[in-house]
């Protein structure tokens, strides 16, 4: 049973909440703000992960791991990291606790205070290029294509389950190239592994493009984002991956002996993604029953439930089915036998159903007599039989076929939720309503400012080179291209 | 070249230190006590970290993450943690940088002092103990078995590379179970699996057992550990598997209604390796020109060094390179072409010396005229010539008799170095001489610290099952087993 989930219609973030926890994909820990990743969601973590790493690797990237706590003053050298990151962070100032000398408990031992603070990595760009710095002489050092696993932390006031945690984890790819063009090539690069991964792997339709100047990276030159839209017509910014041109290279002074000979400051690029994909493969796919995950990303593809009421029916059944799981194991599909002898099969539907399981085989005694099985898709909830002998063919087919039909139906979804505003009044209709709305804009910080403080849509991204001159929809003025303003987590 | 590496004999902590920096494993950072570890260190880390977590889930094991902060007063909640690991730790204080009011950079933000200060976990019992009590209701909910690979920080005055740093990433095992021999199966089991990690894929012979009671964990009722002994004869504990009894479902009030309806305590297992493992593997079989790696855990198991000196055999050396790279790889094995034209083959040779990959093989001119390559072994240093027609299976039954040659040559070194002591003046002389050292105990406390502290030996571990009778070492009292004694890291 979907055991009282609130529907969407209802109130989508209580349907997100109630599912995340009920499909024990992670729940709220007793540290304001962090989370516990249950084992069903960090496998399906576990799954990114894994794909990710391995298209970095495949691009000539390698992993390292820099240490958790960056020393204060680190975050001094680089302006714009004070501004974005030194404020809501966790900050290490003594080293010991003793034997509370005033009664119980633990207290901290006052004098173990810290010469200097130490503030768990909200971001790693300082430590990292304070690293690189005695790494790189010439440029035979480079170019360094370096991504870490790792965890991070940035106080949130207001936590969401993956979407907005104190501690989250993530990858953070960070890189030095003798060229500005080499930098920028790199951050493209990324941005192409986040699209195909975010498209090809989560199902999920991204729409890529730049950041306006006052949506960027604190220290980049230019970001670029991938940007999903959710069911309620919310967009996710889903990955970034930063050009930071030399601003970290100057404030860490890392130059390099160039080709002609000259010293020169290093160019980088810094690129992540986080357990907030989770939020994205979640609010993208799910429905009112429950989870709804790609083939692709599912720790389970298909589920097996034997069927029977009599112990003699049972041996037979049960025989199939692990030899039926057995098979799909060999043949490279994640497979469950639910075994469970303490719960009825329809509590089992109920149960895989809200846990997203593609693909629902139930195993009975007259569909066994009539060689045949009965297959139930999650993502449509079709049932149907499946002749005995073409079971393979046939899960192997629709493996493939609802990976695709994810696709295709967020892809619509986001198409029948993409707008044009032509006025102000048009504009303030479309994004109540939600979705993404493509609207000329004059460039300006102070229009985008007014813009979101009159309806709370932000522009989303710049994408790529769709000119159109027009007049912007809050000022009037002069506009050489439409950018994408939405409501966003 | 070994670029001056200091040789064992000289100053074996000196070599060590000097290698792990030369070979790319590691360094320390600007942060005291944490290190950086570099990629080529790193992913020898992952090809350990990946085959535990496959011997893992074989095993039925998840892995989950939970939170790196822990609430100050979870800490005193079972005496012995507080004892154990609630003195050197980070403790978080703050969570805000502000700018500095009376000058330049920031400063923490006195206003966000936290209500009750969070430790950076040392490990994570007590918080994913306090997790457990909300997913443990009835002996359905058991037994648990979660893993989680995790960063944690021990403030360490005086760190060293991998074996003892602030911050170091390792695996913990938290399971939950019915039963008391449920518990201890688990613990048990762990222990093998580290054994055969330990000897299978790093080739280092471990001696399993469980430590004295004054050496367990705390918290633990028993502590199981495999020790291996580095070629200075000091011995490294290199995991171990806690059997934890019901102390912490005790300390977190953990219960649940067993199959006799009756509310009982939870019983547990912990279990953990680390980095740490990386210091045993490097001081184990390297030697005074680099590092030595047991090809299942090198990240190249053989190197390609084209030798050309004219642009004409370039282009045929070349060709013939890149093709057997290929087919290497196709082949499942891990090869590294070096194609850098910047550097001398001789430099390269002393470069992958240094790095320990297993075979180096040099294609040259002439030797390609007589069909044949010249292979290099790392770990006999031997130099061969292979037909070419035999090259893929002398590869491949190379990188086992490497992988052999290493496990038992670690073992031979640890039979040479294992010893009696029937007096207290021989085992001054053996522990002096360095090596593992049988020898009586009388089972007290006072009498192994003693020891130690005349001679620096602690009792590494009590071996399974040799009883004999005999008279401790030190008092002359009666005892019913030999144990283990070492210098130890």
């Amino acid at each position: 049973m979907a055991k009282g989930l609130t529907s969407r219609s209802e109130s989508f973030p209580e349907w997100y909440n109630e599912l995340v926890r009920k499909a024990d994909l992670a729940e709220n820990s007793a540290v304001r703000g962090c989370m516990v990743i249950k084992p069903y969601g960090f496998a399906i973590w576990e799954l990114m992960r894994d794909q990710l790493d391995k298209m970095f690797k495949e691009t000539g990237h390698v992993n390292a791991y820099f240490p958790l706590f960056i020393p204060k003053s680190y975050l001094s050298k680089e302006a714009q990291t004070v501004e974005g990151f030194a404020k809501e962070c966790a900050v290490v100032t003594h080293h010991r606790l003793m034997n509370n000398p005033h009664g119980e408990g633990v207290v901290v031992d006052p004098d173990s205070k810290l010469e200097e603070e130490l503030i768990v990595r909200p971001t790693s760009e300082t430590i990292i290029w304070s690293t690189y710095k005695n790494w790189i002489q010439s440029y035979r050092d480079l170019p360094i294509l370096i991504n870490q696993w790792a965890n991070v932390v940035r106080w949130e006031l207001r936590p969401r389950l993956f979407l907005r945690t104190a501690e989250f984890l993530w990858q953070e790819g960070h890189t030095a190239h003798a060229t500005a063009d080499e930098a920028i090539d790199e951050t493209l690069t990324i941005l192409d592994i986040y699209k195909r991964f975010a498209q090809d792997f989560m199902a999920v339709p991204v729409l890529p493009g730049v950041k306006p100047l006052h949506e960027k990276f604190p220290g980049a030159v230019d970001t670029y984002t991938i940007e999903a839209l959710m069911q309620d017509g919310k967009a996710l910014q889903s990955g970034t991956s930063h050009f930071l041109g030399q601003t970290f290279a100057k404030a860490f002074d890392v130059t390099f002996l160039s080709h002609e000979n000259k010293q020169e400051y290093v160019w980088a690029s810094s690129w992540g993604v986080s357990t907030r994909l989770m939020g994205a493969l979640i609010m993208t796919h799910s429905d009112d029953e429950g989870l709804v995950l790609p083939p692709l990303l599912a720790p389970f593809q298909v589920v097996l439930i034997p069927l029977y009421k009599k112990d003699d029916e049972k041996e037979k059944i049960m025989e199939f089915s692990i030899q039926l799981e057995k098979d799909l194991r060999a043949r490279g599909i994640r497979v469950k036998l639910d075994q469970d002898e303490q719960k009825r099969p329809g509590w089992k539907f109920a149960e895989w159903e809200l846990k997203g399981v593609p693909i629902r085989i139930a195993i009975g005694s007259r569909d066994m007599e009539n060689n045949q099985l009965e297959f139930a898709r999650r993502d449509t909830k079709e049932k149907f039989f499946v002749p005995m002998e073409e079971r393979f063919d046939r899960i192997e087919g629709l493996l493939k076929e609802i990976q695709d039909n994810l696709f295709n139906r967020a892809l619509k979804f986001r198409e029948e939720n993409t707008f044009q505003a032509n006025s102000w009044e048009e504009f303030q209709a479309l994004i109540e309503k939600g979705g993404f709305v493509y609207a000329h804009w004059d460039g300006t910080t102070e229009t985008a400012d007014k813009i979101k403080d009159e309806t709370k849509a932000t522009i989303r991204c710049i994408p790529e080179g769709i000119a159109e001159v027009g007049k912007c929809i809050y000022s009037g003025k002069e506009s050489g291209q439409r950018v994408v303003f939405a409501k966003a987590y």
